[in-house]
């Protein structure tokens, strides 16, 4: 039946296992206002890993013969207490063909469109077709798989330094596909952006997209270098991917570090600048270390692209989504490393792959 | 002359060393709009200290027969490049009596009036008469002394509060006096608070107050009595002089497994309610540890007083003083351990005691 699916399903279990298998399934016919959709390709995405593995201790992984298992240690279930014995089935966002249609929506029968809203590794999904794009002709379901996270982030980014006063940004760590975006965005917009990077492999990587500041943390000189680029810039807000670590204190500190000299005298409570830092990933799960070498005008916090999204204006966002498809094949390209099956995906030496999250490095999978 | 005046002056050296000293000095006649104090009164606060000692090596700490000395840690000399050379007056706020006055305000000659704005530490003080608060008659100097730095900064926490739409807060620690008059304030206000304070003493000194929420964090059941009071509350702002170390992130913390428990279903992302912690001081002045267990919607950055202050509308600030002075020898009453001369403030030992900090402990310089 043309309605029949597999879908891959994490779950923990009151135990403290995490559990990771495929399950057939057979979807509903699409009601008024749905799609079903033969997903084609969807990217993983760091925010996916969470999802997937959640907390799990990945020393632990195993492949039992029908699932993939890993423990969960004691000390985290009891954030997993609202996850218990749920199946859930992870993937952000992907792209696909429409199979079946509603009875309103029959015009898009045979359509491609880009998806978000979770639940993409699986051959089916069932959706609102307001949480579709409809790609335009001929466009592959690759290059459609990848058109809500990293385009609404970068260009969310921009819409948060806007709304909040800011005028240019620096970015933590940059060489990602959605750090190759938010350069050609901020170039195109003439916005100033200050790129940290980690090598000087992904310094030369983003000096080819045209980036003006790319400094390089494994530099000696990396602190001198950031400074000197935040004066080149005025950035006073940053976003950083990593969380865990120095990375945002580091930034602060040079933000202050140019604001003060800005300063006509000293003040012990240092500027009245106002440096924020945004956390808006987990690459490091390890604590955030603040070293408060930045006076008082500071903020940290976290930062969503679903949150941020629901502070914007409609119209923004129409506008935004509009940009995405005018410019797929440029500004939001997407690259990948490797496309992998469901069934691959959930191999050991696979996981080992995907789970490395180096940047540059994006894993597609093509259910 | 009755306008020679004695300063204390704390400076700092290219060559890395801090000096504390007395200076004579001869002051100019009060112009229009000025007033020539004669200080009675002034309180050492945590952020007199650091303007008096900045970042200097207390373990380095001497008298040379005319000044105090230490020595600045290379490291942090570059903060203090904009001092150098500079000497400074430390004392926030104090009181005192009106001994000249300009020509438009003689009706202020004899009165006795609390001040704010820095160089307190000195026999007398040329300030702006609109610096000043007219005490009501009768007032000691001792009870004007102080009734800048913790009231308003009390006062502040309730506007703020307010402005950013929380409804309780969580204050830490909660035993010094300006905890003690955040208690009477919220309590007067019907505001729930959350009292973190260091020992079964503290707790038992703010009962008796009549404050309703107060944890020990030095009981092993802490962090399930912090949830608790949390959940009693509703508090989802937090208020911390530590500045250092995990407290911030535990409060946090605790008001999201708070949020979670209202929670429908699981989310990856944690709870969608804001977590606002501000540190407003450097009570410990290591780095701030944040372990992001608490979600993304969470934000923690710097409050200080002023800066609070000048989003304030001018005549909520004239409310807050008019509150302060006839409540002064009630919700706004300081306490003080031991009262020392300006001489007796540049002795070692006096330094060594003054310099411990401990909550409930403090020193009055009575010039």
């Amino acid at each position: 039946m043309d309605r029949d699916s597999l879908e891959l399903r994490t779950t923990v279990t009151a135990d403290g296992t995490l559990r990771l298998e495929l399950q057939p399934v057979t979807l509903p016919e699409p009601g008024p206002g749905q799609l079903l959709v033969r997903v084609e390709a969807a990217p993983i995405n760091p925010s996916d890993l969470g999802l997937m593995f959640g907390p799990a201790d990945m020393e632990t992984l195993a492949w039992d013969g029908q699932a993939l298992t890993a423990r969960i240690p004691p000390a985290v279930m009891a954030s997993m207490r609202a996850r218990i014995d749920q199946p859930l089935v992870p993937g952000n966002e992907g792209a696909g063909t429409v199979i079946a249609a509603g009875p309103d929506q029959q015009h898009l029968l045979g359509k491609r469109v880009a998806m978000l809203g979770g639940s993409m590794y699986a051959k089916l999904r069932l959706i609102a077709a307001g949480d579709c794009l409809v790609l335009p002709e001929g466009a592959g379901a690759e290059e459609g798989a990848a058109l809500f996270v990293n385009p609404m982030t970068a260009l969310g980014f921009v819409e948060t330094m806007r709304a909040e006063g800011h005028s240019a940004i620096v970015h933590a760590p940059a060489a990602s596909n959605l750090g190759q975006m938010l350069v050609r965005i901020c170039k195109a917009g003439g916005i100033g952006l200050v790129n940290i990077v980690r090598s000087p492999r992904q310094v030369a990587l983003l000096r080819d997209l045209g980036a003006e500041h790319v400094v390089d943390s494994s530099s000696d000189s990396f602190r001198d270098d950031l400074t000197q680029a935040i004066t080149a810039t005025g950035a006073t807000l940053s976003f950083d991917a990593i969380g865990g670590g120095e990375m945002t204190s580091i930034v602060l500190t040079a933000m202050e570090t140019v604001a003060q000299g800005k300063m006509e005298s000293y003040d012990r409570y240092g500027s009245a600048v106002l440096k924020q830092g945004y956390i808006y990933g987990v690459l490091d799960t390890g604590p955030t270390i603040l070293r408060r070498g930045f006076g008082f005008s500071w903020s940290v916090g976290g930062w969503l692209l679903f949150r941020a999204l629901q502070k914007l204006d409609p119209a923004v966002i129409g506008r935004m989504h509009q940009r995405i498809l005018a410019e797929m094949t440029t500004t939001f390209a997407s690259h990948y490393t490797a496309r992998v099956t469901l069934e691959q995906a959930l191999q050991p030496e696979t996981v080992a792959a995907y789970l490395r999250k180096a940047t540059g490095e994006k894993y597609l999978i093509t259910p």
